[in-house]
């Protein structure tokens, strides 16, 4: 008989599956099925789930904590490209899929919970389940529409609103991140992303006098 | 009774719906289904599929021409920043998921043909048949893929670099584009690609000749 001990022994627990797959109603055996499947990792703050040059097999589901996916250049020029927080999922997609050293490294911002599904159990629970396929899909759609969006606003906008954006899109992460994660990503230097700061401040300060 | 007839009335032959899903084997009752919700398009060079601002409610699958996906900034400057050949989906996913406007062009760089699927369509398909479901996915996860490394190899390498992969990654397609297309596509200027060009051309003849 299937139990919540029984799951909680493999790893993972019922409720953190359902936090997972949020919108679905998932029956018992597709709950046991993927406790099997998925396997708990915990990196404690500054550690690396991935680096460049690793094999990648696994997508990983972040469940709580933060990462950064970060690339460093031939120059050896850090550049950070992607924050992931609560119920992202991240890897290095490339590399799993056409099974090549990763170009990514992905780095633990604080202490971080997340769940690894390798990349065969994920066809074989999608080719079992269609609601996990379903699922999974329109995640993937979203990704890629948010990645054909940011492409597009880094093209048109100025500095201060792609800062303005950001902090609307990862708004408690300013404390998580360190100022040149921030600026790498934003594809600016530290200094600019100061000034931008102190601008909006002294606009914050004359708003609130005036 | 399906025939091949029937299915050309509706726009799309049975031979045609198999191109689009070239890996899979599909019954009639697929097919017939399949044909029904596509619709062709055919645009003349220098037509446009899609204009910034439009409601976006189709995916399309490029059968045979070549489009690009371009992006005009607030300063009125023009961003290539994708090129579609055969055997490609595009859209503006961000507007059709969400039901924005559109922020993206696609123009035709010559003849082409296109098959449009209505959002609603495709989920309807994709719940109604697994196989296709799986089809889409994999191209999503393809895609995703190829996005994440087109950003990290953007980062990393030189604009001769950067051109060497494109002409890889579109054997054909010089022909096609016009030299700003392919240089604003690379982020550097028409004089930056010429320049590139003649290097790579005196080196190609220094060979021959050695």
């Amino acid at each position: 008989m299937l139990s919540l001990i029984f799951v909680s022994i493999m790893g993972i627990t019922q409720r953190e599956i359902q936090q997972v797959f949020s919108t679905l109603d998932l029956s018992e055996e597709v709950f046991a099925y993927l406790a099997s499947k998925f396997e708990r990792i915990e990196l404690k703050k500054g550690e690396h789930l991935l680096r460049a040059g690793n094999r990648v097999e696994h997508n990983y589901y972040l469940f709580d904590g933060c990462v950064r996916a970060y690339f460093i250049d031939d120059a050896g020029k850090e550049h950070t490209f992607q924050f992931a927080l609560s119920d992202w999922w991240t890897s290095d997609y490339n590399a799993m899929l056409k099974k090549e050293p990763a170009m990514m490294n992905i780095e633990a911002l604080k202490d971080t919970v997340l769940f690894a599904l390798h990349m065969d159990d994920l066809e074989e629970t999608c080719d079992k389940f269609p609601d996990v396929q379903r699922f999974h899909r329109r995640k993937l759609q979203g990704a890629f529409a948010a990645f054909q969006r940011r492409i597009m606003e880094n093209l048109s906008k100025t500095a201060k609103e792609r800062y303005l954006n950001f902090i609307q899109a990862y708004p408690d992460i300013e404390r998580e991140v360190k100022n040149y994660h921030i600026a790498s990503y934003l594809g600016i230097t530290s200094e600019s992303l100061s000034r931008i700061r102190r601008e909006l401040s002294r606009k914050d300060k004359a708003r609130a006098i005036s």
